[in-house]
């Protein structure tokens, strides 16, 4: 009954009212400038109502240097930018092929489809024309074909000879790629305080960037970065990485406080691995993808050679926000 | 004057103190352990001042499955993932041809201009050699032309024979793709908190990988997701948006609270279709653009084969903030 | 003394309580509206402790226009769409081909290394074989062979001949480049707000779009934008920017108060330059990469046309928050 009685009063604090000009024009002056002071230089001035902003960024990156593969049957070839950078340009990643299978002179014609579960055959019944497996490698003609001497399988319209990617290379075939370099430009920009800067510091001149090369103790402003040195950052075998592919960020944090002079502002570098290599869980592991290079016969067919890539993609990621000046 | 002298008066709550060495130790000892709490703990144990941190995110994918097509003139094609996959890598989003305008065997050389109100022409004075129209297919001789029996046009130096784009086959010619499927690798970081997990969760196993399939009920963990099922999630139909071309987001939010444990940290998926199809104000629909195979006859002349390819670009957005432990 | 005993003091406000019970109820009545305004409006009605939310983008450009060149010892040759804009299609970005230096009929053979300080020999005992400058063209074979009549170099297997990248032409081979134009389609989402927009305002018509073209005065909602206004609102010179190329950032602003209509929240067209062009500090300037054309001759040797592309990179920058309504 007290409880309740006590849960419907209501308290106020005592006041005393002071009935003094002075005393209250002193009071009311003190409260507008504080919120002159609120209005004017903290939202106008400073734009502290912004709490942070996001950086805006533009990376392009050349890789340098030139690999060298002596594939038997394909003999002794020399790769360069052009040929290892696939796609040539990318907007904030680039590509290094390190390990390949080649399937040369493939055209569209008919072949046994690779051996497997659902592709052997005992006679012509087992295959059905026209049906198409997504695991498969083209459209079955519905007939029972030698793939072997001993093994039959289903005979499929695709680009023949297949693919046999069963037998990739141990070692990278491009090993030499560990020793390549990059040249990361970055620039990045927030557009709220109106701050932009590039990687390539000022203090960076033409004729050290000729010669130089990232390491985090003597030369932590260089923007040329060795492959191999990254992925030992990331704490990576190159070799190991290169025979199965993978990728790795290249990241870069530009993280500010404007109250410090703009001199202290830079890129903080680090590396990681961003696929998976988790032993426990190493399903589907590494990276890579197909392309082709077509060409035609004198007899106007198309031929392609069919490239199954394995190399590590750099995806190059920028983050970082800035607080404005005097904003705590 | 009653209001003006309100205006100028001081209130203050009347205060009562009590000098009591005891009292008064209690008091700063709970204002201390205040302070050390706001401190120690949640500045610098829980790092709550840290609102919350954007997700850091890379992504590989896969596709597989094969097409055919039989287009008059150019025969049986089959179409794997080389071939319809362009470019052959994304950072995070990958194209699916699905519908195409062929012309084949183009050369540098002079032909009409396709006709036109601009480029009809009665007699060479119509002609401005050496203009070229935005919108137009090359750079003009100067020569007005038979186009056909009836209608002349200026003659341009272009790739000739020209793309007449206007016969876009009404159903997609690679109508299979609906089949194809993707495997989606994301790993993502919260780099402030060292957070690190991908897609593919602990409980996903090679076995279960090679043939499980997307489905929001049955398999909501499985990575691998069936091109017409993503559309068919957009509330859209494939056949259609795979005719004119379009644009699907793969969205994946990975945004979690930690207070939970890990465990209830994962992706979910959803799917939208990101290109406009609003019926009122279908302006510029669908997606395509043109890429050219290059190739060189035996007396060394380039010729190319142009591709106007209609397709869907399936664009991997990966979003999410995580909050830190306890902050509220 | 008196400092000491003060900071032991305990000051708390004078209380009156009034035991009323229409007062009392009043006041708790009160109380219980705030708090059932601020869970149940504020918190689940308007999600105001949603501070904001990021833009979720997609973009899509198409390029249109043909260039001329009349390059010595190649003859007359006109670029259009699917030659000068690689890779054909980029998920924000577009690079248009201005300037460039072409090597043709590279193969797979030994040729001298352009002369430099580390490639000039006296004989074969200056050079090493298997050896691989990463800055080099190639292999070194061992040999020192005649590189002019006067000067030796160390030769080396690589894609000969050589390109020889040091004679840029000083004006830009495309310069009609200036005048090709862009459709920019941008659809925006903020996926917390369920908020979904395109740059294509409502008001635009298929008409209108086959024959406007952006300026910020008499067309600001024209989505096509011609490249030589681009680069001059970035305050850039367009032929001097396309001799060595750049990259040009197209920046879209989607920041919006959705306390005003719908109607008011377009895109902020705005357009800077991201590579550094600052004379003081100008090294690495530019931007160009490589890129080759593979053919195959009729002996089956494969044979390229190597092209170190200069041009411009346009990337389109999307970015915006947006408040909640009401929140403030």
């Amino acid at each position: 009954m007290a409880c309740l009685s006590s849960l419907l009063e209501y308290g106020t604090a005592k006041v005393i009212v002071i009935r003094s000009r002075v005393v209250g024009s002193v009071f009311r002056l003190i409260q507008f400038l504080i919120i002159l002071y609120v209005i004017g230089y903290v939202c106008v001035v400073q734009k502290s109502y912004q709490v942070n902003d996001s950086v805006i960024s533009t990376v392009t990156t050349k890789v340098k240097g030139t690999g060298f593969t002596n594939i038997s049957g394909l003999g002794a070839h020399v790769w360069d930018v052009a040929d290892y950078n696939i796609p040539p340009e990318g907007e904030s990643s680039f590509f290094v092929l390190t390990n390949m299978i080649i399937t040369p002179n493939q055209m569209q014609s008919s072949c046994p489809e690779l051996p497997d579960q659902s592709t052997i055959c005992m006679s012509d019944c087992d295959c059905t024309e026209g049906s198409s497996d997504v695991r498969g490698n083209g459209i079955q003609t519905g007939l029972c074909v030698n793939y072997s001497e001993t093994v039959k399988t289903c005979e499929v319209l695709s680009w023949c000879p297949l693919e046999i990617d069963t037998d990739l290379p141990e070692n990278p075939l491009l090993a030499g790629a560990e020793n390549f370099t990059v040249l990361i430009k970055n620039t990045v920009t927030y557009p709220k305080f109106n701050f932009h800067k590039r990687n390539i510091l000022p203090d960076v001149n033409s004729s050290y960037l000729k010669q130089c090369e990232f390491n985090r103790i003597t030369d932590p402003h260089c923007p040329i970065f060795r492959l191999k040195d990254m992925v030992a950052e990331a704490e990576e075998d190159f070799q190991t990485m290169a025979t199965r592919g993978g990728v790795l960020g290249i990241l870069i944090d530009w993280s500010c406080d404007l109250d410090f002079p703009e001199h202290y502002c830079g890129p903080k570098y680090s590396f990681r691995r961003m696929d998976n290599k988790n032993p426990e869980n190493n399903v589907a592991p590494g990276y890579n993808f197909r392309f082709a290079k077509y060409y035609k016969t004198t007899d106007d067919v198309e031929t392609r050679t069919l490239i199954k890539a394995y190399g590590i993609r750099f995806d190059v990621i920028v983050f970082g926000t800035v607080r404005p000046h005097k904003q705590y």
